[in-house]
């Protein structure tokens, strides 16, 4: 894949190769996520942070991302999109916006929004999830702190076991992690979900035709057996017709310390796609856990720093020029 | 007019010279609106973005224009105008927010609020559409685009037949252009819209004792023939009394591929403010126009950003100082 | 009180040596707030401006005043609290932001919100205002107005005598003031508020126990004679039960052109902490004392910027450093 200049939509886009180039230049990125260094390549540089359906977490991040490069921000949420409201259709929008900036991120609630407006698009727009369908940057991430995390562990993602656990029907983060799993080798997939929101056939497919093992599970203990990460997710209640609808599987497939002690390796990865829902009724991933030196969500969040980074770095052409004349941090960091 | 320190809050500010003067500036902003070289003239001033009703289309441009000069930029959008809840009058609002900012650019619901608004603002404020009312960077943007596309066809705006269709009575946009057309010589203005939309009477007397031709029309063929420009524009129907009021002229008047090719000229430039609402009801300006390389809609919207950056750059001063020390981008440009 | 990487939360973490360490750095940031000069010292931190309750006033100081430093804001409006919405506890969304950003500044609705988002924030945390709790920054803006002003008329805020009028019980720009204000010496207080809307308790008991003389009225006049400020509040409608409950409040205290020649010294200087209600019901602070030089509301917002950079530099460990490679604006100011 030719980085410069391109969309980043699905990651159907990425083979092997562009998943290590993302990790090689999100490594590079970690100095200045970790606020001791600072570069300014990217300054005069304006990101269109366009989010139709609001997110103040992958907002602010990708926000972030662009200011730790030197660009500036120019944001809108979704209270506001009332050029569509006058009958725009998504081309105008796409081609207006992209005469004021250098790189757009888009946030859609419709599947399939975000490439439809890229085609009218004169600059790189990064799809910052679309409906129930993508959300390329988070895959990338999980997979970035799962390659991290493993490296810790002198452990290789190729080939480790893996649960995946809660909505994998409607939730866009599952579905793109286990696109991206595909261009790893030999992993051994285990996926726990009621049996109404089980991963989609073609996803299971493509693991399985590209060399993977794939278990399913309708419960949590029995996927957990041997796992090197288990990878919770929460129901997504806001993709149900009611939310009644969405209660009759909140809280049915929970983790916590009781049971990652009970079932897990004391060495098995824990993440999450955040946020996690802890609430009463729901609790997929217990607080109980947040002592558990292998709980990564937060490591998970800030490496979407460094994944996000490299991304505009990567489409821009600057992944090879942003550490000249990058200056140590003046200011207090914990 | 003296732009140091001004208020831009009309386009009766502006006389001939000042409207070359805006031109003058922003042909020498081009170069940065397309990404080939930044300016960092005014790294460490602030714009509030102040917009109490919401135009993602405008903040942006705005927005983005400051930061292509080096500025920050603090947005409000409409949802949050709560002071004024709380019972705040505009001076007070307008007392508080000049003291945190360098400049301000407001969008009010209401006519003469923007004024109102400025009349205690200790820094110059930018009239970003006030209700019916008016909309100067808008006027200004239409008629740099218009003198750009004029010029490339060896032509000049003194002297050209322009018509004006759609909803002459309500839109803001209209208003100011029809305001700034007056500076001009000798222009041969076609206005067609429904008889209840017509052009207030003020801006055609205006327009007929500088010395132009007014001719009005009740529907779009007609006003069509030997133009070398149409300006459509779309129906406000945020300014009704209801929906199925605007219904009654939405799709009334309108213009695609069939009739451009049967009424214009090949040569005739096709302009309007955006959004342009392209439901199957209205489609005043149909799609099928696009690949006609006389629609000139997008550019307009690029050139938004050059003369909004010199109507920064003329209030704040800094229009002979801000090449110096500019430097060549060094992202990806497509 | 050691500020370097600590949370700013409460009035209580300050003694007088804070108070006027705090001071001391707020004077020097003057010249960057009228913009004579520019600094970059924090040229690539990012604040992150969380305000889960609206406004537009404190947000844009706190943004500016970051902005003035050199440093990039990314905002969150109370609209889009949207992660919350799906479950997430506040220790979450503060491990993640924190991650994101340098240092974060938030306002909530809840009294204690913020301290317990507080901690679990790997960065430091300026608290914007938690429900009827605090709203320290206020508080330190107020006393460097006063502090400012009693300097002008070569008086000292030590011994003054200071009426503070209008809803006591609920403002809590008013708690935090009167938790100040007992670091000072041998202040003479007069509380004038409706009998439902007094001070409470601890408040008073505070201010008594650290040596000051404390007197309550239920009219404005008599509290009024030989002031040498008065700090007028609005009624704070939106923490009654109803806004009728709130009527029976609102224009009861009111202070204007009459009273004030009446009752106040000519010297009297006259705060609030705005909004002002300017609405015929209410209007506890006259427009009609707009003219009279003693009314510093303005200079009271307008220090709040030199009071928030000061807070920015203290926290980030800039307050030494931010002078250095300074620069003259090169922009047009009044």
């Amino acid at each position: 894949m030719e980085f410069r200049g391109s969309h980043i939509l699905s990651v159907d886009q990425f083979d092997r190769g562009d998943v290590e180039r993302v990790f090689e230049v999100a490594r590079k990125m970690l100095p200045f996520t970790q606020r001791k260094r600072v570069t300014r390549i990217l300054e005069g540089a304006v990101l269109g942070n366009i989010f139709f359906e609001p997110s103040t977490r992958t907002r602010i991040s990708f926000g972030s991302a662009f200011n730790l490069l030197g660009g500036n921000v120019r944001d809108t949420t979704s209270e506001e999109s009332l050029s569509l409201a006058k009958g725009e259709n998504l081309h105008d929008t796409a081609s207006v916006l992209s005469g004021y900036c250098d790189v757009l991120v888009m946030r859609h609630s419709e599947a399939g929004a975000v490439a439809e407006f890229s085609s009218q698009s004169r600059v790189p727009v990064i799809n910052g999830g679309d409906g129930a369908n993508e959300h390329p940057s988070q895959a990338l991430l999980d997979l970035f702190t799962l390659d991290q995390e493993m490296r810790d562990k002198s452990k290789r993602v190729d080939g480790m076991r893996i649960a995946i656990v809660g909505d994998l029907r409607f939730g866009r983060a599952v579905r793109s992690l286990c696109g991206l799993l595909s261009v790893f080798d030999s992993l051994d997939v285990r996926l726990a979900s009621p049996a109404q929101l089980t991963l989609p056939e073609t996803l299971k497919e493509k693991l399985i035709s590209q060399g993977h093992t794939v278990h399913e599970f309708d419960s949590l203990e029995p996927a957990l057996a041997s796992c090197d990460v288990v990878y919770m997710t929460r129901i997504q209640t806001e993709r149900f017709a009611t939310a009644k609808e969405a209660d009759l599987y909140r809280g049915r497939l929970r983790l916590n310390r009781k049971i990652y002690e009970a079932w897990c390796d004391p060495e098995t990865i824990i993440m999450h796609p955040l946020p996690r829902d802890s609430r009463r009724k729901a609790r997929e991933l217990d607080e109980d856990l947040n002592p558990n030196p292998n709980l990564a969500i937060f490591r998970q969040t800030d490496n979407g720093l460094a994944v996000r980074m490299a991304l505009f770095a990567l489409v821009l052409d600057v992944a090879d020029k942003f550490e000249e004349n990058a200056k140590a941090v003046p200011w207090y960091r914990a």
